[in-house]
């Protein structure tokens, strides 16, 4: 894990993450470094096959504990199929949600308890954490109105849960934030493409200044 | 979980488990129990997709703890859909494996480590342990041999593990008898059915007298 930086990207849904997460990996490789910007499952074949239990809208039974311990096991494989070998390659690793979803979608938001989901994630992730976590803040109705007017997208299980739940979602990422207001940074997602893009720049350019 | 009486029936491959609890399950219906045996993923549908991921032979590249994970995930899928409603009901419920079989597959003979393996398991199932435990003993390469004999079953992933492995296995389920000896009662399994059947029946007797 020395060589390489690795990058989490956190937020709720309709942040944004996606879009600004591409542009920074395409600004970083102009600027010669060598970046892989990857999701869980990531297009690894267990992790995938997890994630499809996950995602099944026909698994309307899943108990909360169930689904947090799918979600720990698609990170454990997706981080020692793809995050851990591009570390040991040099390179940076932008990855769109990591622990801190969890801790704040089950652990919170589910209500399991945020010391009981980060344990079974400490036992996925040992101590693979990130060195930076870039945070997109927006209020959980804004992000909600964006998912909407997405319609391109495919509606899964998960989007179909009331804002009541993106609130809760929120309230989860506030507690994480303040635990760890080292690693995570926070960007004003709630602004133009160019504004926030422009922030989150400065953000990684400061981490990788700091890493060499 | 209080009304009913929750048995898990642990033991390396090949010790005769299936066999003799079926002849157990029939012998205390005929004297009057209500009784379920089941073994993970038991008909539960998130648990049996769960499982085809654990199983499925071109999965080569399975971390361990990923392995760990997913078996903790149907885990709990299963006790939630099926025992805990059986023990609710005062049923007797016999668990064909259960956190036990962790301990000593992933925990021990797999090296994550006993105490890790525990964690996630606890989380798996709160504090619903089994209230007896039968450990059905028989010498690895005697279980193996069987396993062999017994071509009718199907071949999965983990029956291709060698004889070291299944050792292991023996040596980590000797530990997990040893911390928990009041719980785990264990049945000579390198015996007669009748015989192995004989001194199952005499524990499980002692265990329900003991219960009321």
């Amino acid at each position: 894990m020395t060589k390489g930086y690795f990058i989490s990207i956190e937020g709720p849904d309709g942040a944004g993450k996606t879009t600004i997460t591409e542009m920074v990996k395409e600004q970083l490789e102009t600027e010669g470094y060598n970046v892989v910007h990857t999701r869980e499952p990531g297009g690894i074949a267990i992790a995938e096959q997890i994630r499809a239990v996950i995602l099944d809208p026909k698994n309307t039974k899943m108990d909360a504990r169930t689904e947090a311990l799918l979600y720990a096991a698609a990170r454990r494989q997706h981080l020692v199929e793809k995050v851990l070998p591009a570390l040991e390659m040099g390179k940076i690793v932008l990855c769109d949600r990591f622990v801190d979803s969890s801790i704040a979608y089950q652990g919170f938001a589910r209500g399991i308890g945020i010391e009981e989901v980060w344990s079974i994630n400490q036992f996925a992730i040992e101590n693979a954490m990130p060195q930076l976590t870039l945070y997109f803040d927006i209020a959980p109705e804004r992000g909600l109105q964006r998912i909407n007017q997405n319609k391109g997208r495919e509606v899964n299980r998960l989007d179909l849960e009331d804002l009541q739940f993106h609130q809760k979602v929120y309230e989860g990422y506030e507690i994480v934030r303040k635990q760890s207001s080292n690693r995570i940074q926070t960007v004003n997602a709630d602004a133009s493409v160019e504004k926030v893009f422009e922030q989150t720049m400065d953000i990684v350019r400061k981490a990788l200044q700091n890493k060499d």
